[in-house]
């Protein structure tokens, strides 16, 4: 028997770690640390992320439809821990972490953090009550990257991003590349040319 | 202006990597890499996975409603890519990974993959098309861990695992952990206790 049968449950890892932002007319914004978070569709691109009716945040998605996402760097790894935590009825946390809000693209209210590398604007599309946790699915409808992943070319260097990862109770940091999508099937000189993102060697398809 | 505005897209990152398991009477097993999974409830533990209709796994993952998320590890990223990039019409992938199918707890035929660290047997609740994708959003009703993560007291090394994420195009593996959940509030002899499971240094709280 090679496996040791556990109880079920969320044993899915690594998860995102992020921090999603809301806000409501004349209140100060919210913040919400997830890793119950997750890309479901790329043509619209949409995302879902799950959230327990009894958090503050609940309100706020459920009666304005839009929220942020933050992408989280290891340095934003302690402030997260700490959103998480804390709940946006006793405490102002953008204010907490020392994070400033930015305006983000297509969102009403909802703020981006500026301290994030990237951030994704949503509009709530679906809201599906699952049991302790209700599902948003929603529209990705803007995008941003922090100035300093841009490249010379303009192209976006998302490795300079140092993401965390959430992975069972623990944040992790991102290592090295193990390889780009499509290393396993590529051509020689295509490999060569991208070896400094691929450690592993492409499978011997026999 | 912190942020360049870019197409709205997938950008949410890192995301999981898995292997997801199907089969169907009289059939070989199938297999298909994704990254658009992710943890969607707590109780009862459920997750979504995200497939095109045009992919061989979709017919499966419809017709049996059931699958198998089997975790990867940095040393099955490889064969990770390249399942992603083939197809189940033309391959037997479980033969073209060398990997061995094993039982998995409550599923009628979708089998584990006994290289595997961890799996998850997932029955589909709900079908959700959404566009490129459809979303499969299951309750876990088994799961399993690799013997070799058990310690000698029977606690879960998941440390040992080695799992890959995905993030922007590319497997990574992860590196050191940078907290636990709640060590930003952490009391200090919890902190002391587990100080190898923390680089950061808890948020000055204000």
């Amino acid at each position: 028997m090679a496996f040791v049968p556990l109880n079920p449950g969320t044993l899915l890892a690594p998860t995102p770690v992020v921090l999603v932002s809301t806000a409501r007319a004349g209140e100060r914004p919210n913040l919400i640390t997830l890793a119950w978070t997750g890309i479901v569709c790329s043509k619209p691109p949409m995302v879902s992320i799950s959230v327990r009716q009894e958090r503050y945040s609940y309100g706020l998605l459920t009666q304005t439809g839009e929220f942020v996402i933050n992408l989280v760097s290891e340095d934003m790894v302690p402030w997260a821990d700490l959103c998480g935590v804390k709940s946006g009825r006793d405490v102002d946390k953008f204010a907490l972490c020392g994070f400033d809000a930015e305006t983000a693209g297509q969102m009403k209210l909802a703020p981006a953090i500026r301290q994030s590398p990237a951030y994704l604007g949503c509009r709530v599309e679906r809201t599906i009550p699952l049991g302790s946790h209700t599902m948003f699915v929603a529209e990705v409808v803007s995008t941003g990257v922090a100035e300093k992943l841009m490249d010379e070319s303009g192209k976006v260097r998302f490795d300079r991003a140092k993401l965390a990862a959430y992975s069972h109770g623990m944040y992790m940091s991102l290592h090295e590349p193990q390889g780009f999508f499509g290393f396993s099937v590529a051509r020689p000189e295509v490999l060569a040319r991208r070896s400094a993102e691929t450690r592993k060697n492409p499978p011997d398809q026999r």
